[in-house]
């Protein structure tokens, strides 16, 4: 059997997240019953990261094995061909049996936009968090640098998951002013990994921050309380866009 | 009665283009039952440019004449909290009472988006033309100079309109190369008036230019020609972007 990275581009308004579910349309099930007929059978597609309804994600991987023939460019036409046009499959690579899109990953890069501004333009309006009280950007950096390295995110962490350790990296936590009227603030977060909810955690709680509801100092002893009642509300989806997963070598 | 000058953007996916009409949501049918309650009345308002169903833009503008005492920051947010999130007003400005959106415009600008490559992201598709077969940019060039200057644009008017002449000057007419493998090409034209899906029937000859079906030279003789029938198919209306609409002073 071939074993195959798949890597995928979507707009998760309309659907209720990566995985298949019973509420709604999933990624996960469009792209297993865009596959099945092509396999000849039902193939369980394993993503790298269980994006949340309404997340979008601009490089999703994933890894699916069934047989057949179709080199991978035609393989990819034809399931864009089959999917709605806001799942686009990007590209697809034959890779050795033992690559897992999700088991392999040794890193994640995702980023959260907000429109800091009265108006928020048509054209960003689903893919942004509209906060509309002035964020003061110096305090949320400021605030946001307790968190860069490898720490307990206990705190940080949202309700109704199951891990074995909470302890994760963050190489990576910037903020980078859009620069105009109606352009995004992005943060861009890379990590070795990432609990449930924990970037749009990480962003409600630096909000509270910026807005000065917070003092910057208190996102340290939040990270370092591990509880998550300490910390801000959990940012909408909408905002949060998985950028890139990463793999050795 | 005030004199209002507003300033407006919308996502024009779903709606039946900028003017009122029977078969489905307009945009001037929204600001008009918006600001209807505010007025206390029925308000006419007249728009710069009657866009199509589907064509969006990043700055229309419409005015309207009525009586009340909000400021003009007040009445925008008054009437976006109302609005759809796909319709925003970016500004309110009092004017002079003789000024009048479209017969006061000196000028238009619109920018065309098509991408060029095998694959659209679910970020773009509703904004742009999905064209697959490869485009040559210095033929589609080549092919746009003739257009620019003062002509007759008979050949490139849509059916079903009455005007009184088919005489425009197009001021600047460029493409863009959006450099990279998702990234659209933009063709931006500024003219001081258009004629009904004058952009589109340009863009959709030059089009054909660019797939290598038609020489550059042909786009001339087609101007030349005056005959709507010589020119090529009338481009996507989800590509084109009324970009801003100019006044003297």
């Amino acid at each position: 059997m071939r074993n195959l990275k798949i890597t995928i581009q979507y707009d998760g308004t309309n659907y209720v997240g990566w995985q298949r579910q019973d509420n709604g349309t999933s990624i996960q099930g469009l792209l297993e019953d865009a596959i099945a007929p092509i396999a000849g059978g039902p193939v369980t597609v394993h993503g790298a990261g269980r994006t949340d309804a309404g997340v979008h994600a601009l490089a999703q991987v994933a890894t699916a094995s069934f047989d057949g023939t179709l080199d991978s460019l035609t393989l990819a036409r034809a399931l864009n061909a089959v999917l709605p046009t806001d799942v686009r499959v990007l590209a697809i690579e034959e890779v050795e049996p033992r690559f897992h899109a999700r088991f392999s990953a040794t890193g994640k890069v995702y980023e959260y936009r907000i429109v800091n501004a009265p108006i928020v333009s048509p054209f960003l309006s689903r893919y942004v968090w509209h906060v509309q009280q002035p964020l003061a950007l110096d305090a949320m950096r400021q605030a946001s640098t307790p968190l860069v390295g490898a720490h307990d995110f206990a705190a940080f962490q949202g309700a109704g998951s199951v891990v074995s350790s909470t302890d994760r990296v963050i190489q990576r936590l910037e903020w980078a002013d859009g620069g105009g009227y109606d352009l995004p603030l992005i943060l861009r977060v890379e990590g070795d990994g990432f609990l449930r909810h924990m970037v749009r955690n990480i962003v409600g709680t630096l909000v509270e921050v910026g807005t000065g509801r917070w003092p910057a100092s208190k996102v340290e002893a939040i990270l370092a309380s591990r509880d998550r009642s300490q910390a801000g509300p959990t940012a909408p989806a909408q905002g949060l866009f998985l950028v890139r997963v990463e793999y050795d070598g």
